[in-house]
């Protein structure tokens, strides 16, 4: 079993209103050193066999961005070697 | 600026209707090999000077994440290094 994941997240000259909600609620939590905040989707394709990542490509296209106002980015992932311990 | 990403999953014993969804649309876009698709949220918080982990994670306990149902971790990035070309 494979993993692709596809970080959609708006265009930078898009307006995120979501984002600025939780930006404009950072100082209410004493946060003040946050310049932005964006808020995006994170989509994880399991494969069966290999991970095919111009199929996951074609399905980022045509099911999961809005190519107007949203980027998207593929790569496939093992076991998250990055992540910090905060997954609960 | 120092950037930290925030990816924000349903526990994998949550449904998952969005996903399922994708998932029962890709046989007619002609892909077979797709054992399952899950989404949630990827955000980016941009910070004034260094990345503060302990602060993001505050963050996205408090904010971004329900721990009821979600799991999230936690990263710093800088550019996106192991990102395919994707991104238009």
């Amino acid at each position: 079993m494979a993993r692709v994941v596809v970080d959609v997240m708006l265009k930078p000259e898009i307006l995120d209103p979501q984002g600025q909600a939780v930006a404009n609620a950072l100082p209410r939590l004493g946060v003040d050193d946050v310049a932005s905040v964006r808020i995006g989707r994170r989509i994880e394709i399991d494969f069966v066999g290999e991970p095919d990542l111009d199929r996951a490509r074609e399905i980022a296209d045509k099911l999961l961005a809005n190519p107007v106002i949203e980027d998207f980015s593929i790569r496939v992932v093992d076991a998250e070697p990055d992540a910090v311990d905060s997954r609960s």
